[in-house]
């Protein structure tokens, strides 16, 4: 475990992750993770994906108090289409108005921004509207860096299913251009939040993952929050929602973003609500867009809206085993009801989009009406929604706004994929986003595991993002330790989905610890893995003399049984007789190599057709 | 918790799971597990599938020195075709001779039976030669009873891509027999096991899991072993492997078989070659055979026989990322190349069949050339063994033995499909077995859910029954609470494939669940959850007051914010307006009303054209 930095008020984790250390690479200095092997094994040091920013850079000083360093900021005002003006004043509703103040206070951040950045009249300042003009932003070069990860180590042709996604070998800057142009890709970058590091969500990027934090009404705090946000990013989360309700939501989320170095997602109606009691019937056109500019002002990369909630699917979503479990849903539903008219969200969705122009905010167009229960899945008010947004797609589009789509939530495993075909279809290939989803409901407490099955599938057959759900959902607010759990299991999941892709980059990694693990380099397999301390403290249980850690063995089956040991024994030992095979024993003999040896084996077979062959030449006819 | 049973020497958790009561069902007494729901829900109680055994009724008396009642005796006996004899006498080498004896020494279990079962002269006791006889055993008929589990209480028509297999809308006693005589699924249960309640293995029934369990050289002793064997049919393990190695392995297993109450496998070759102090070639058929009839006696219900791991496959081996993984295969493969002959097992497979047939000992065709990585997944070696397995498979079929043939391993996801259209059509849909499969090899201490993914894919695609990992899998020997951890997760995918798979009974749990989430009935939640012990837990961790059991809202959004509040709400307000929807609010409505009441809805729709409906109108082209 990295230290606690005690000298701040907020404490958050720093440090190198154990046997890696920060390099950045490229023109664009792009933060990676470097894991560097044992010297026995010969083999590289393994680049990995990073998302932890500054905190786990040594030569990083953080100042919570202070916020991040401004990695954009040149590049936003190197294009002269930005200008700077007065904020909006805070006002006390900002910050909510109900219930006690369980938190005690939050105090307002001390180096707020008094003059954030708009685009000039007339400009729109979205890394689609450059991308569509031909122009190849920072952001983009960044990303292309990014996602090329560990491409010069890939040991052998690669093989995968990508139902239809369009992976390149090599993902260069124009490509990220040109996949951004067709909408098929975001890079949430608010102009407001110069010190995210760039990345991409879209079905021919990583699969990325998001991890859910914030307030609610009853419980949590600002300093749990910001360090539940820096320790989320430690073990890998992409982006960052603040879900706070309640009391203190303004300061809480300035805080957030100021020490965030990933794109950070809001639902604004929440906040909106606050600003009125908590009485659905009397949200506002009015209050509502005044809520966008507070939160665009403060740098939020992505909005969720539920737009896709119309009055006329609200009784569809009545004879439902569990009606509307989408927040944001059943608000927008109760308004429409209360005023027997269409939601305003629908109505001034264009007025909203002229918004996000002006900062660069993402559209996540929310599936208010998503199942909340299997017996739910894939009903008609599901769809209806979905090719509502669809339709707001295509109208965000027209104002080259970026735009991604939420999805479920729970869905039995035979009817995932539906899921993700009508999305590409009703959605014109807009990143889908989901809440795992659950494949089935009757695992409370282990719900990470319920929706980390379903996550890792519809990941792999085109999701962009996958947002995690943790072993509390259902039943509390996630802790710290649920928080790892979370990001953790949706690291798997997403890189299962990548393997099952076939990008180019996943195998590497998994290659490398399956390496290690049969040489016994049990550091190098630690130092490999999502979660090196837990994988440690699980091997040291049994064994926790030093001398374990380079054993031959381990302590599941004993130093007399171990099949790997054997197994070795068996190599060395075929390797003395002389069979065709001999010269594809080394472990790093090329998949070509190794298919010629294939053939020319069961030539052999053919031509001595002994009967030791015989169960290998039966092969041949299959 | 329930308490631990603290006046037997061996300490095993004992008493009812919280909110439910065990009943017997049907004139063969099928043990079941019933969950009550609050009076205030007017539902019925739920029943579940029960593995657990006497330990959960309160009503049975424990003693694990004298083992469990003997429920199948009288059926073995009635029928006509044993005989008692004098028991093989035990010899040291039984209980190892290697390594230092950690466990101080495992007493010899006080009960002993002296003169074991085996068939009569030229009878052969296997389930499926009475059922190819067309016989239907109690067994049969036990097993009918228990998989019909719940289908009265199904809600509506039920869904699912069962991807080819057969599942009946209604389980007879014959259609067991039919599985059965045609090799399509397996009744493990040795003649010497009378304490086992029957079940069944097979495409067609539910899914089903397996946990291990077992002393190694380096760790455990028998009463950590028994209490762990008891704890995961607690939790739901449907038979366990005892894969105990190094000392005392033979009053190990005998303790834990005259405890359980599910099927006991073993790895036969273990003792074996603990036998022959660990020195593989010394391995001869006379010592293999000898403890077969050891282990036969003792009651093992089905043995893992590596046979399928050829001479000619062995250099195909040695060309991998990871070799040979498997214990079992990397022993034989030694054995092969240090004699250069071919296996023992192989050769002698028909002389192994008699032994099998005369005890009703089921194969478990062990793939010792599964894939250790994801890179070796699918490939020569363990294609080649598969087609070997499904050889041997019709042989012991020739001689009415049941079989079951074992799986990986590590496989990505787009590789997993491929296994199953492989064995179903290598093995004559003879039960699949898989461990796990593993879907990425960079997440050691969560391979619990690396494998639990492929797992519930694996399971949705046919596989009979899926074998637990546990998070110490790759790092060390689990404990009591990674046993737990790994038979729910387990449990969970194999409940999402039989929902998947469109299983009649699967839904009724998750509906019941959905329905009492949604209905804020907070300890039916917990109860009908696979732990409510930690489903209540992470509850009171936030709200711990009692009232809160009771509360209309959560510590997730607080009592302003409830979408599922609010959808209530929604609900009885849509309820008052005249749409059309009104008939059909009732959440029990029948899938049909519900279909009516769409078509309707849409004419309505039609008719009006009314602008608030275009959206739903819409629809109708999509």
């Amino acid at each position: 475990m990295a230290d606690i930095n005690s000298k701040l008020e907020i404490g958050v984790t720093t440090g190198p992750i154990r046997g890696s250390k920060k390099v950045h690479v490229g023109n664009r200095r792009v933060a990676m993770r470097e894991i560097s092997l044992e010297p026995s094994s010969g083999e590289p040091p393994v680049r990995v994906y990073d998302t932890s920013g500054p905190y786990t850079d040594p030569n990083a000083t953080i100042d919570i108090q202070a916020g991040l360093p401004s990695l954009r900021r040149e590049w936003i005002m190197g294009r002269g289409d930005v200008e700077e003006y007065d904020a909006r004043l805070v006002k006390p509703e900002d910050n909510g108005q109900l219930g006690p103040d369980r938190s005690g206070g939050v105090p307002a951040f001390p180096n707020v921004v008094q003059r954030p950045l708009r685009a000039k009249a007339g400009q729109n300042v979205s890394q689609m509207h450059y991308a569509r003009r031909g122009i190849i932003t920072p952001e983009m070069e960044y990303v292309a860096e990014r996602e090329n990860l560990g491409r010069e180590f890939v040991r052998r042709e690669i093989e995968g299913n990508s139902w239809g996604a369009a992976i390149p070998e090599y993902v260069t800057p124009e490509f990220v251009r040109d996949e951004v142009a067709r909408g098929r890709a975001i890079i949430p970058s608010n102009i407001n939040h110069p010190e995210s590091e760039p990345m991409a969500i879209g079905r021919n990027f990583l699969v990325k993952i998001n991890a859910n934090i914030g307030n609610s009404a009853v419980a949590s705090d600002v300093a749990a929050e910001v360090d539940k946000m820096v320790w989320s990013i430690r073990w890998g989360a992409d982006t960052v929602m603040d879900l706070s309700t309640g009391r203190n939501i303004h300061d809480t989320r300035e805080w957030i973003i100021r020490n965030s170095p990933v794109p950070i997602g809001t639902v604004p109606i929440y906040q909106a609500l606050e600003k009125v009691g908590g009485i659905a019937e009397e949200l506002t056109w009015e209050i509502f867009r005044d809520t966008l500019i507070e939160q665009a002002e403060q740098g939020v990369d992505y909005f969720t809206i539920h737009a896709g909630v119309r009055l006329p699917y609200v009784p569809l979503a009545a004879k439902r085993m569990t009606g509307i479990v989408s927040r944001g849903g059943s608000i927008m539903a109760k308004w429409c009801l209360a005023h027997h008219k269409e939601s305003f969200l629908y109505e001034r969705f264009d007025d909203i989009t002229e918004i996000m122009k002006a900062y660069d905010i993402a559209y996540s167009l929310g599936d208010g009406l998503r199942p909340g229960s299997i017996y739910d899945a894939n009903d008609e008010a599901q769809f209806a929604e979905l090719y509502t947004l669809g339709e707001l797609t295509k109208r965000a589009w027209e104002q080259d706004v970026q735009v991604m789509i939420e999805g479920p939530g729970h869905v039995p495993m035979h009817k995932i994929k539906e899921n993700m075909d009508k999305q590409l279809e009703a959605c014109g290939e807009a990143p889908f986003y989901t809440l795992g989803p659950l494949v089935t409901d009757i695992a409370p407490g282990y719900d990470h595991i319920t929706s980390g099955i379903g996550a890792a599938q519809i990941g792999w057959y085109g999701t962009a993002m996958l947002c995690y759900v943790t072993p509390k959902e259902h039943l509390g607010l996630p802790d710290r330790d649920d928080v790892k759990v979370g990001v953790v299991t949706y690291k798997l999941a997403a890189h299962a989905a990548d393997l099952a892709k076939g990008h180019p980059a996943a195998q590497v990694r998994d290659d490398a610890l399956s390496k290690a693990r049969f040489e016994f380099r049990w550091r190098d397999q630690f130092n490999l893995s999502l979660d090196p301390d837990t994988a440690e403290q699980y091997h040291d249980q049994t064994l926790p003399a030093e001398g374990a850690k380079t054993a031959h063995f381990c302590s599941m089956c004993g130093p007399k049984f171990c099949s790997m040991k054997i197994s070795q024994e068996v190599r060395e030992f075929a390797a003395k007789q002389n069979q065709p095979s001999d010269r594809f024993l080394a472990a790093d003999a090329s998949a070509e190599d190794a298919e010629k040896g294939m053939a020319e084996m069961s030539k052999v077979f053919k031509e001595t057709g002994s009967e030791l062959y015989m169960g290998a030449g039966d092969r041949e006819h299959d």
